[in-house]
Formats: C-alpha cells, sequence, structure tokens
C-alpha cells in the first residue's frame, strides 16, 4: 500500500497527512499584494513566511474550467483536452459544451488516488464543475463529490453524503454571494474534522472578484473569511496547497463602461454575415456578473475567407493583444488542436471581447465595473503551501518554472 | 550616510554586507538541472536550500547586452534602450552600435552607489561590455571596471587598477576559453578579500554554454569551477546574487547541422533584393562559436512593402515563434520603439534566423553543433541569493512575478 500513485504519468507518494487543495478562483495576486501589506490575512503571511509562496503560471486561456481541469489532472490542457467551456463542432456547426466529463481526457489526481485506496473528497461552488471534477471518483466506496449550489439536493448516492446543509450548519448559500465560496471551505474543514480523507479538492467561485476590486471593502471581508478559513483548515494538521485557476483585471474605461471589442460584428463588417463565427468560451451561458465577456475567443472561418486574412483583420483592431492562428496558439500555450478554432484572439489587459453587441446582457453588471479574465494578462496565479519545500522540490523551483497545475504534485510530493 | 540610493526610481538601502551580483553568461536552468541533480554543485545546493531561489524572467531579446543592461538599471529593456547590439538607423540605412555608454538610458545601480559613496567594482569578460557596465563610474574616486579580456592593459587612469595578471595570480585568458570567465570570479575574490567593496558586478562569458551541452564534460568543468568560486566570494560575509543573461539551446538538426532560416534569402526571394533588411542583433562581429546565428532578428521594410505582407510571409516559415510588428512587439516584451524595427521576429526553441547564406562564418562550430539564444524559449533564467529572503520579499513573491533585472533589488533590499 506504499507504492506511489501513477497519475497520468506522474507519481504521487501516499502522504503521511491529508492533502487538500483550495483553487481561489478569480484569485488575481493583486488582492492577495493588497491585503498582504494591509496585515489583514494573518495565516495566509505565516503560509507564506513559514511555507513556500511564488506566483505560478496558469494554463490558457485563463479560464474556470480548463484550470480546474489542469490543476486536478496535473498536465497541461493539451493532454487533458478541456481548452474552455465549449468549442464549434465544425462538421455541425454547433457549440459543443466541454463541462461535462465525457471530453475530459486521462484521469484525474482525485480519481487516481481514490482507486488506489485513499479516502477522496471533493467539493465546489458552482454545480456546473461538480461532474468533472468527480470523473472517475466512486460514491459508493466512500468518497465525496458536491456542490454548495446543490447542497440541498445531495443524495448518497449522487453525491456520497446527504443532508448537507445540516452537517454543515450553514443555510443554503445563493447564486451570487460570497457564502457560495465560504461553503466549500466549512463544508471541507468539517469533513477534514471528522472523516479525515486523505486527499481533498475544494474549488470556489470568482462571484467577489468579479464582482469588486481589492481596494473594496467587499473584497477584504471575502479574503479575511477566507484566511480565517485557512486557518482552520492548517489546524488539522494538513499540506494545505492554495491555487488560483485564473486572475481578473478591471476592463472598464474611465466613464465605467466596458471596453469592449464586439468582434462578431466587425468581421460581420468585414466579410459579411456569416462568414466567420465568434465563440466567446468564458461560459456556456450569458451570466450576470460579466455579461460573458471575457478576454479569449475563438473565430472559425465558414470557409470562404483565408484564416490569414482574419488573423490580419483582427490584429489591426485597437485592444487586441494577440491574433493567432490555429497551430501558433497551440503550439505557444499548449492548446489541443483537435478542438481549436481556426483564429484564436487574446485581448489587452484592460479590453474584453464580445460577439455582436446585441448578444451580450449586461444589465447584470449594474453599474459595476467590469472585471473579467481570459488572456495572458490573467494567467498568473499565487501558488502557496502551508509547509516547507523539501530539499529535492527546492532544487526543482531554482531549475523549472512552476506551473499551476503542479500544485497536487508540490503538496503531495514536495513538502517536508 | 544612511538614506536609501534612489536609482532609476527604485530605492536600494546601504547594506552592512558587501552585495555582489554575477551574471552567469548563458547560463541555461538545464545545466542547473543537470548538475544539482549530479550532486556536484555543493555551494549552489547550499545556497538553494539556505537562501532563495527561483526561476526568474529575462528581458527580451534574450541577449548579453540588453540583459546586462537591465540587470545593472534594475528597469526593462524600453527604459534603458538597449535592445540588441545595433539597430538600424533608417535615415542612414546603417546599422547603429548599441555596446556604447552613449545610448544607455537612466543610471546604473553600480554610478548610482559610487556617487552615494559606496564602493564598486566592475568586472566582465569581454571588452566591449566593459564601458557600458561602467557608464558613471569614476574610477578616479577609487572604483574599479576592467575586463578579463584585457586584464593585460588596465591602467589606473582607465581601469582604477593596473598589474591586473599578477594580482589576480593567473596568466592572461584567451578569449575562448573557459578561463576568461573564472578570471573575472578570481579577480573579484581578491578585490573582495582586500578592498571590501560595498556592491560588486561580475559578468562572465556564454562561451562554454554555447559550446557545451549540460551533459558535455567541459559544461560539467566549468560548473563546478564556478561553483568553487561561488563558495570562496560566499565565504566573505556577502550577499551573493547569481542570475543569468539568458539560457541555451541546441539549435542543429538530427545531422548535427545548425537549423537555419535564411530569412534575407527568403525575403529577397519573395519581395525583390533591397526591399528589405534583415539585422542579426546578436553580436556586432561574426564571432567563432556561433556564426552570428539567433533567434531574435530584426526586418525593416525599405518602403515599397507594406509592413503587414512581410509579417505574414514571415509567419509562414517553419520554426518561426513570432513574427510581429513593431507596436506589438515593444507591447509584448516592453522594447524600446524608437530602436524597434518594423518586424520582430522569433524563432522556435531548436531552430535559429540568419540573414543570408552566403553572410555567415559557420566554420567556427567545427563539427560541434549549434548552441544559442535570443528567442523566448531563452528567457528564463535561474536567479539564487546565498541568503534567506526577509519577511517584505517573502511577501512580495507570492504576488509578484520576478524579473531578472530584480537582482540587485533583492540582493540589495530583499535579504535577512
Amino acid at each position: 500500500m506504499n507504492s506511489p500513485i501513477n497519475v497520468n504519468g506522474k507519481k504521487y507518494r501516499r502522504s503521511e497527512r491529508p492533502v487538500v487543495v483550495v483553487c481561489i478562483d478569480g484569485g488575481d495576486p493583486e488582492y492577495l499584494q493588497k491585503f498582504l501589506a494591509d496585515g489583514v490575512l494573518p495565516n495566509l503571511r505565516r503560509f507564506i513566511q513559514e511555507g513556500y509562496a511564488t506566483v505560478a503560471t496558469g494554463s490558457m486561456p485563463s479560464f474556470t474550467c480548463p484550470n480546474n481541469m489542469s490543476i486536478i489532472t496535473g498536465v497541461p490542457t493539451a493532454k487533458h483536452g478541456i481548452s474552455g467551456n465549449f468549442y464549434l463542432d465544425t462538421n455541425t456547426w454547433e457549440p459543443v459544451v466541454m463541462t461535462g466529463p465525457e471530453l475530459l481526457r486521462g484521469e484525474t489526481i482525485l480519481a487516481g488516488f481514490a482507486k488506489a485506496g485513499a479516502g477522496v473528497v471533493s467539493i465546489t461552488a458552482k454545480d456546473k464543475l461538480r461532474r468533472q471534477l468527480g470523473k472517475g471518483l466512486d460514491v459508493s466506496q466512500g468518497h465525496i463529490s458536491f456542490s454548495s449550489e446543490c447542497a440541498d439536493r445531495c443524495t448518497l448516492a449522487e453525491n456520497g453524503i446527504n443532508n448537507v446543509l445540516e452537517y454543515v450548519g450553514m443555510a443554503k448559500p445563493d447564486m451570487y454571494s460570497m457564502e457560495l465560496s465560504l461553503f466549500v471551505l466549512e463544508a471541507g474543514i468539517r469533513l477534514l474534522k471528522e472523516r479525515r480523507p486523505n486527499l481533498m479538492y475544494l474549488s470556489l467561485t470568482d462571484f467577489v472578484q468579479h464582482k469588486w476590486a481589492p481596494e473594496e471593502e467587499e473584497a477584504r471581508q471575502f479574503y479575511q473569511k477566507l484566511d480565517d478559513a485557512f486557518g482552520r483548515l492548517a489546524q488539522e494538521d494538513i499540506v494545505l496547497g492554495l491555487i488560483a485557476d485564473h486572475g481578473m483585471s478591471d476592463k472598464s474605461n474611465d466613464e465605467g463602461e466596458p471596453n469592449v471589442i464586439w468582434l462578431q460584428d466587425i468581421l460581420d463588417a468585414e466579410f459579411g454575415a456569416g462568414e466567420t463565427t465568434v465563440v466567446c468560451p468564458i461560459t456556456d451561458a450569458f451570466v450576470a456578473h460579466h455579461g460573458a465577456l471575457g478576454s479569449f475567443v475563438r473565430v472559425w472561418s465558414k470557409g470562404n475567407i483565408n484564416v490569414r486574412t482574419i488573423v490580419d483583420r483582427i490584429a489591426a483592431v485597437e485592444g487586441i493583444d494577440l491574433s493567432l492562428d490555429k497551430i501558433t496558439a497551440c503550439r505557444l500555450f499548449d492548446l489541443p488542436e483537435d478542438r481549436e478554432a481556426d483564429v484564436v484572439v487574446i485581448s489587452q489587459k484592460n479590453v474584453c471581447i464580445g460577439s455582436s453587441a446585441g448578444l451580450h446582457d449586461l444589465t447584470g453588471l449594474k453599474g459595476h465595473r467590469l472585471r473579467t479574465h481570459g488572456g495572458v494578462t490573467e494567467c498568473k496565479v499565487p501558488f502557496i503551501l502551508n509547509r516547507p519545500l523539501n530539499a529535492e522540490y527546492r532544487n526543482h523551483v531554482a531549475c523549472s518554472d512552476i506551473k499551476s497545475y503542479q500544485i497536487f504534485d508540490y503538496a503531495i510530493n514536495g513538502t517536508l
């Protein structure tokens, strides 16, 4: 039982203490910088001073789904195949949703550990991520997988746990609230105390970061509550790994209006309607708090317009960071070619990209500045361990760049 | 005398111990990885285990001159202006050499410290870098600036020291030898023991890394000698910072021949001779060990060919990593626009770019595989301190990406 566990070609040791990884959705380094400077994060400060901390490179696009999949598989997007919330099937010209487990290639570290006899818990904020996180996790064998969004509907058969609201002692959190994330952490703390699983993944949601900048009081309150929960997790003699899926940038102009490039409108005006299709893979529905606007979109050509012509037209738009053909984008960002568009478009830090102005509902912003992600400027994330690196991994960090998808490797194999 | 020293907008404290920064020219992280794994670098291992180590991002292009200037000014290339060994003056259509001090913008940290009353020493391997490193360093005030290449010709008036060969106790090293670098270190150790300057910069040369891969015995010998010298430096109760200007990649094919894109030939065939000018800013002369081939070149249009057409033609060449117009390149890589070409071209890790086949002399390779640099794939470098970070800088590394040009900042302000 002491042999290492092999997942996607990487060996993981069987840790003596539980390993808990928390993904702080949208946890841009700027929040940490601000609140550490203000001295209001005593537990995070202690981890940083006594454990290990750096800034890691996340997967592109800097969206939730690809990065959660990279984190729990330990491999880049090209390997696990989930490069966004959907891609376009060029046979049917219909978008294919990628948030289900069936398109995920390879095994998750969670499933690998569960199969090897370890106790595994996966909790996430939004239910749409739950099935992917729980891929291969047999809850009939004592493992647990649920979302705080559907905490009131958990069953032993589906989630490995029931009566979760009562168990955690919290009311069902609202879909758009900081409590949706805090519930995940409280559930994790309770399960850790009572069941002490070997491996736990707690994935939050970025409602707060989409809505509030580091300077705003609500963001500070949220981070202080996170810090408090992290402190209570760490008290349980665990290895705690903290990571984010992506950062978050203000993408509004001086008037407070979203700085949007309406790319489908530009391409339709240039090439005619129907010649190109812009897909915004940040989300599968036009959700309220960011209007489905991000800094990474995909463009397919129906076939009449040469791809290079499209690449060049987009490159000439002000606010574009990179306009790339498929092969170049896949090479630069380790993306799966079979699910990539003809053209990959990334905007600059303060700019986002939409399809057609008429297709995005921005009323959900309700006077808030637009904060979102998806670009290269949002792919640097905090990477924090509550315990120091061991000698082998101290050598590693002197010679190799750290990716966010290595957080399980470092937490499991790399700490004292 | 205890007030901080301000250089280019950054404050540096007056360190109680001497601060010595060594730039390991071409010190790709792969060398460190190999020799640490082999256990043959006891001093570097101790720094990594007991001090601080990470992989930092260097300046682009990943050449010696821009990165040395970034390191000693503490600012990116866009600020200090030295973006290669030369650029094209489009008024005269003649290349302008950028290796002199006159085109360097802003002050160096060395000069800033010297003016503030600190004792400063700058030693480099090749004399062409010496004048830039010594900019603003008044050797009549007790400061020292010389190169091992011209160690036999040092005068008090020009270098602040004479009889250097005798002083160091080594013969004059050959221009193409590992001793050219080792001489720099031995001179530094002797000066540190005898004069104990407050600030010292020791910049080596990459002859060894251009010639030998991490698997080759000569590379190992060199790194063991470096490690030995670093150990003796560290014995003098100093803060030691180790950095590299750029990495190094094998750019030969399976037959051992250089994997070259002859870009001027391609562009001449496409657009006609004289319409475009390709400049290879890796070096100012076609030196023996890499034939002036690197992974970053500049292309100017005479005016008849549209820049976007050139960008597209180059993007279609196999082996190209990025083909970018001036504005995009300057934004992505923080380059000075007034010295940038119409098109910036970067090749992939295993490929290099030349001008015309007939203009490069590759006989100097003498059967060696071509190893060179210049691209994005060679801009990650080791960043090592022999002492641990203080609390403030431990917080920094949790929230911000480290650039190689911050090595003086970290060594001076960031260590215990």
